[in-house]
């Protein structure tokens, strides 16, 4: 048996750099001697019993049972019938908030100093209904779905996290000018849940301006909460002011259990070759770690994280550096 | 009579700053000698014969008369039944195509150096379709709406326009990893106009990837084709890479017309005070100028407002300045 108090992770390592860099985390989580025990699983499809490619049980069995995983990047498969599976992830899981906070790195300089903000995302419904009809040759219709039920949950998601985070504004993030009905209706449900945190101060923003705002500088934004596919334009554009997703951790939170994982591709061209930066990963980790409040855990790995890329020695080629993935991660280890 | 060659543009000055900026770029046009004649319309709405607010015909026989308009900003009447007039006025005149170019300033320093891209934005469907449904209380559904038509011209804009102004490149912008049928109608409609261009180079990428390249500081594109929306977030984002809705000019593009305007609101703060900047006005004329194949003279204005901003003595409050909008105007006549 295991030392009580240990608790069991999923480990989902991932495609193309995914091994690597899920190895990099558990070296490190090993070195700061985490109460954790990884259960690593396989996600790639197998054809079920009705002949559709599916997640395999196991795999679901792993995530329900110990409510809590770290995934790396997945490749999509290629052809028609394959709907992306991180999509399908977030589906199987209900997985109906998804968080990226985006902070400036001491020892990254990126154009924009000081950046520290969070997106909360819509991560069921509303562009990525999967809903799409041809209604005659040549005529398209997707259809984006809100409904209350998802949108007060997230916004119930955002203001909870805003206030445990010591957070002071949230933004609702829009376009209820053109899509009355639906983001109108995502608009109220987040203002109406604004009221019961007085503590929090609240604004309403049109996406567009967001965008405006955040390339020209003029950003003060904190908490972001927004429909679904707003969520990943928006996180990746602010991923993007800190030096891109290799830096920038991610969680899906659901009703059962949370997901975390980097949202960077598998990048196959360097994979294998001990090459890739796991600091995405490693983040949400630690975001991981300190949803299962294991804080002083979180703490002293983020904390020899940024060290090691404050001083630079040991970066790794996207940060503009020749350190291999390895020598980046045993120089977090001996920080620990 | 007037003489020859004389033509004759619709004029709708618009709310807020708009009349200030609008007499601002015809005294420079005057200044310029352009051989045009303004004819000054308003887009008010009115009550018509069957009781619903409309833009006056007067409006309407004006651009479709002169087929060609400057316009400036116009505030939305607050109200349930009123959509966006700048919206009307896209649907009455079936303006397809927006072409926004988004040029860094000599002059005026952003965290951005040499940005030189132009969003092409399908105008008239996608997102902006404006069907929506409530399915059952607290469900809703928005419809986009996506036609192999609308597609086709406007990738054919695209390439048009980037053969026409010795572009390289054209870049689709897409999310048809998600949206499949509809956002991959749109693509398939660009990816088979493109091979109409062999001398343009064509590239596909994700919307949330181009966001991210473009805040980090990693674009490479050109010319970026897209559905509305996506035409509506980019475009912005563009602009405040090189300063803002204050500097960007945009043309909308029709069958039987087009209508240039600044995309920058009626700040009602500093109506009336001769503080507003004109330039985005302007640089939207000296656009049409070009679209009437009176490039000379577009030149020449263009030229003119250029070294104005680059000596940098004369700029108006948000750019930094002290100067008033009368002011940089009367700089900009003088070297005409
Ligand atoms: C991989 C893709 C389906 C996904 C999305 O569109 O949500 C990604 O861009 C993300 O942000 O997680
Ligand atoms: C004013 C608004 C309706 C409009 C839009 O959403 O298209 C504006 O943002 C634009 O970009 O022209």
């Amino acid at each position: 048996g295991y030392a009580s108090g240990v608790r069991k992770v999923t480990l989902i390592p991932g495609d193309g750099i995914g091994p690597e860099i899920s190895a990099a985390v558990q070296k490190i989580f090993t070195a700061a001697k985490v109460p954790i025990e990884w259960e690593a699983v396989d996600v790639t499809p197998v054809r079920g019993p009705d002949g559709k490619f599916g997640i395999p049980q196991a795999a679901i069995d792993s995530v329900n049972t110990n409510k809590i995983g770290l995934k790396g990047p997945l490749m999509t498969p290629v052809g028609k019938g394959h709907r992306s599976l991180n999509l399908a992830l977030r589906k199987e899981f209900n997985l109906y908030a998804n968080v990226r906070p985006c902070r400036s790195l001491v020892g990254y300089k990126t154009l924009y100093d000081d950046v520290d903000v969070v997106t909360i995302r819509e991560n069921t419904e509303g562009e990525y209904s999967g809903i799409e009809h041809e209604i005659v040759d040549g005529v398209v219709q997707s259809i984006k779905l809100i409904t209350e039920d998802a949108s007060r949950r997230v916004a119930e998601y955002a203001f909870q996290y805003a206030k445990n985070n010591n957070r002071k504004k949230v933004t609702v993030v829009h376009k209820a000018n053109i899509m009355r009905m639906s983001d109108g209706l995502f608009l109220r449900c987040v203002r109406e849940t604004a009221q019961k945190y007085p503590e929090i101060q609240f604004e309403e923003r049109y996406l567009d301006t967001v965008c405006l705002n955040m390339s020209r500088n003029r950003a003060k934004y904190d908490v972001l909460v927004m429909p679904n596919l707003y969520g990943d334009i928006l996180s990746d554009m602010c991923a993007g002011l800190v030096g891109g997703l290799g830096l920038t951790p991610s969680g899906n939170m659901g009703l059962n259990g949370a997901l975390f994982e980097s949202v960077h591709g598998t990048a196959p061209d360097i994979a294998g070759k001990d090459l890739a930066n796991p600091t995405a990963l490693l983040l949400s980790a630690v975001m991981m770690l300190r949803h299962m409040e294991l804080n002083s855990y979180a703490d002293k790995i983020e904390a020899a994280a940024f060290a090691v890329i404050a001083e630079g020695k040991y970066l790794t080629g996207d940060l503009g550096g020749k350190a291999k993935c390895s020598e980046f991660t045993n120089e977090i280890c001996s920080k620990l």
